[in-house]
């Protein structure tokens, strides 16, 4: 999985924040000429397709600086160091949406912006939620409210674009292909 | 669409470079705190389904820097400044795959990844596929092989992560769910 591999002959090192790192490479190409890769460093990420005893899919509305506006998603959260994504997505599931669940599976994983980013989301399906005993507190600077919707729901909210956003696109057809959603 | 809206009170520009822009703004959060957010800038893009008459999906192999590796990709392709997202899509099938089509259908848009970058992708259904009777050229700093595949060989490549971007594990599950392939 190396065709037309891109060697790189230099790295300079732009910004590196909390969440992001940014670096341009100078690549040579595989016909011998150079050019040029903007390119950003992001920890991966867990998506979580929560189904409920009833069939609803449970998502989260929160504001998105990038677009300046609010988006309802499935519940995702970056990977922390040292946890692996399992882990993360009984986190995140339990921090953004008060359920636990001790059937999770693996669904897929991808890149979401190949072209530029080496981000990757794990994604998994999580059923049998349980309401937990007491919710988890999640990170200090998010704000998220909290949905149970239907499929046919979930689809108007797709057509209205409050639900904008490819992983959550994603989930949508996967629970529908996959019958598992009233 | 602003539900828990966070207030710009300063931005600062990072980096701006041929194809991502990187600025960091502080917030003012819902509760009245602050936090920073790491916003990357990016002009768009549109990725086409090019399903042959046999049934097939036409897909391109390139290296992904970022990832340092290549992917198997349905078609894809940045918006050029003016150009409508219809434009560049004809544009970058027949860039890419030689074909050229008078049927495309808008399927959805979405962003790829909310939580740090503007990127909208535009995602086209193209079918009716002509040949088209001379190539356009692409970017000079390309790389592309071009693959024609049948479900269950596009299938497989995604259990074996060749192909492993989010834009075509949605656009596998759409063909799917619609039965347009063979």
């Amino acid at each position: 999985m190396k065709k037309f591999e891109e060697k790189t002959i230099h790295t300079d090192s732009i910004y590196k924040g909390k969440v992001i790192s940014l670096q341009v490479d100078d690549v040579s190409l595989p016909d011998g000429n150079t050019s040029k890769r903007e390119l950003i460093k992001h920890p991966g990420a867990v998506a979580i397709i929560p189904v409920t005893q009833e069939g609803k899919l449970v998502m989260v509305e929160q504001y998105r600086k990038a677009l300046e506006r609010s988006l309802v998603e499935i519940p995702a959260g970056k990977l922390e160091p040292g946890e692996g994504p399992e882990e993360t997505a009984k986190r995140e599931l339990e921090e953004e949406t008060g359920y636990t669940t001790d059937k999770l599976e693996f669904v897929t994983s991808f890149s979401t912006s190949p072209g530029f980013a080496d981000e990757i989301v794990h994604v998994y399906l999580a059923t049998d939620l349980k309401k937990a005993e007491s919710k988890l507190d999640g990170d200090d600077d998010e704000f998220v409210e909290l949905l149970e919707v239907s499929l046919e729901e979930a689809e108007q909210m797709e057509r209205d674009q409050r639900i904008w956003d490819a992983k959550t696109a994603y989930a949508l057809l996967y629970v529908k292909l996959k019958g598992l959603m009233v």
